[in-house]
């Protein structure tokens, strides 16, 4: 069979390995109940962290979980969490990921793997599987940080980091849409993520000689714009040759005073840094302080370079990135490992418990944007997957 | 005697040539007394066109043209005039500027000419000279166009070239300063300003592709902000390549949606060329849209490259401007002419009549900026100056 067609789930009964197979009219159906929260005209959502539909999902979210048979949490983070009722102390496998968005998103990111991670919970409880006592699930708090008060996103995970309930976690698992081209274009339909890219963010701000932009003569020109626009023209060159898998972005860009005759006495420009090597980040950091300095003393400007943000580089647990690896072949043969070059809750999880990802393919690499897409059959074999990965894990730490 | 000495200005009684001489105290202290209408702590002046500091300064300007025994006239457009009473229908040498500033300005870009004007009037009515009888002063209305509601600067000496008291003149003169460093830089104390550079102002949108600026690889991204870096860093070059006399400016960019995490998928710049010739600026047009195109294309982006304005190059009156080259001599012997490399009211007046103008030095070149400076007594040697042109002009032609 081609790796680019999509098994066929059985979603009535046991799979061929004796494995309980989720429902696809209930995860679609939920996915597009939830997607009604903040929904807009262009099939895109505005739920952001803390608005009116942020909060009103989770309250559905609560509900939904209640009417699965299940207890449903909600901790002073603003968390819900789903599990069976009575079923003691822990120690918890936590699967979920998050379901605020970005402003005009798609409705997938984050929702999704809250959304295949109550479909596991169900599916397993409704079988009185064994892996469905020690399964809770979660949708975290303001993961994407829209919000203007919020402290940069990974909000809630980051705040279950430092609560006592992650003494009873043993491990995180979350499912998401890759939000990249890079499935896709090699056509895996499942992958296993085994870390997260590094980010850093520079400014650089440039400092020349604000002056009337047409009685000066150019020789005599401080141009702080034309230094700064000299850096954003070579970037991409600067990642690209430090190392072919890192990316680079410039995605904001000021001159002041800002008139268009006005030699610009003052421009800023944010550079933001990924890859899988810290040394990657490093050696780009230094390249880019020589190209500001450069550029600005050719245009007779002196240049500041700062580091606003530094995220490391964050790897999995490798023992559950294999687990994981190993449980996708039995969904589909057309999978492999990745690296997320986008930001996720395993990232805060990491740092505190064994933890590990699954990705599905996002058509076109389009995300956060109300094009996002994943064909429906993918969305549920993803999380026919995690449902798999779940059990593997169960299996592998309480058996 | 050096070319960079200042002559010493005799103010009181008449000059070598019988020519009277202005008073340097009253000049300067109607210098200082007018900026301190919207005067600034730094030592600038905030008067925009309509601001309530505008409107004190012209009812000053009246009351001031009345206390010397002047008419004091303020036309519908809200050009305020001033001459002799009494004498007659003209034809009238118009002499003057604009009491209206950018935000934050300095205390000398128009005001100098009006109270120069002002100072050479008063001179000739008390000395009873002919030249009296047929100067007129002004200060035009809204030079600067600063105003969010301005239709865009020249407004007062726009409205007059409509109105019919423009058949009435018979040539207009422009003292100014120079506001650039080429003056102080060849060693020019005074001189005849013999055009307007033309400008042109285009406005390059680059449309590419918004996308996750971490996910997306860096081969598959269509960024606009790239494409209009590579074209704000080359604009410098391209003038220079054309007409090295001709100057650019790139003043203001934006990325959109401007985020340090998303691709730019639209990005603006602002291009501004100035030139003596117009067919710079059509070369300049055309090497510029083919940059626009090229580099967009590089990046997988698409360009639009708009002309927004067009102000064509002014050449003024020759037999007027060798007139006031030759009577600048008569002052100092530093002298020689030069193309205008900022717009002028005088522009606008030479598409109905005779129309020269004479510069000062600019210290540093500085202008538009609290900082503007030019030596009293270069101030007070171009007001004389302009007396000597005035008198030239009346013996020219109406003797």
């Amino acid at each position: 069979m081609s790796g680019t067609e999509v098994q066929s789930v059985r979603t009535d009964g046991p799979t061929a390995d004796g494995v309980p197979a989720v429902s696809a009219q209930r995860l679609l159906q939920d996915l597009a109940e939830l997607a009604t929260f903040g929904g807009r005209a262009d099939g895109g959502v505005d739920r952001v962290a803390g608005s009116l539909a942020d909060l009103e999902s989770r309250a559905w979210l609560a509900a939904r979980i209640a009417q699965a048979g299940l207890s449903a949490r909600t901790d002073a983070a603003g968390n819900v969490f789903g599990r069976r009722a009575g079923t003691g102390d822990g120690p918890w496998l936590l699967a979920g990921s998050h379901t605020d968005t970005v402003p005009a998103a798609g409705r997938l990111d984050g929702a999704y793997g809250v959304i295949a991670a109550l479909e596991v919970l169900r599916t397993l409880h409704e079988a009185d599987h064994p892996a469905a006592d020690s399964l809770e699930i979660v949708s975290f708090w303001d993961e994407e940080g829209a919000a203007p008060d919020s402290p940069g996103g990974l909000t809630g995970s980051t705040a279950l980091c430092g609560d006592d309930h992650v003494n009873d976690v043993s491990a995180y698992l979350e499912l998401h849409v890759e939000q990249g081209p890079r499935m896709e274009s090699t056509g895996l339909q499942l992958a296993a993520v085994t870390g997260i890219v590094g980010v850093e963010r520079y400014v650089i701000t440039v400092y020349g000689t604000p002056n009337h932009g047409g009685t000066t003569p150019m020789e005599g020109r401080a141009d702080a714009g034309r230094a700064v626009a000299k850096v954003a023209s070579r970037v991409a060159d600067l990642a690209i040759g430090t190392d072919a898998a890192m990316v680079a972005n410039t995605g904001c860009i000021e001159f002041l005073p800002g008139a268009p005759n006005v030699v610009p006495g003052e421009a800023r420009l944010t550079v933001e840094f990924r890859a899988d090597r810290e040394a990657s980040l490093r050696t780009a950091g230094e390249k880019l302080r020589a190209l500001a300095h450069g550029s600005a003393a050719e245009e007779n400007c002196v240049a500041e370079v700062e580091r606003i943000s530094r995220k490391p580089v964050t790897h999995f647990d490798p023992l559950l990135c294999d687990l994981v690896a190993e449980t996708l072949a039995a969904v589909h043969p057309a999978t492999g490992r990745l690296f997320s070059y986008a930001g996720h809750d395993a990232s805060a999880m990491s740092t505190r418990v064994p933890t590990a990802m699954l990705f599905v393919p996002s058509t076109g690499g389009v995300s956060h944007s109300p094009a996002e897409h994943t064909p429906d059959p993918m969305l549920v074999q993803g999380a026919q997957a995690l449902l798999h990965a779940v059990v593997a894990v169960h299996a592998r730490h309480l058996r």
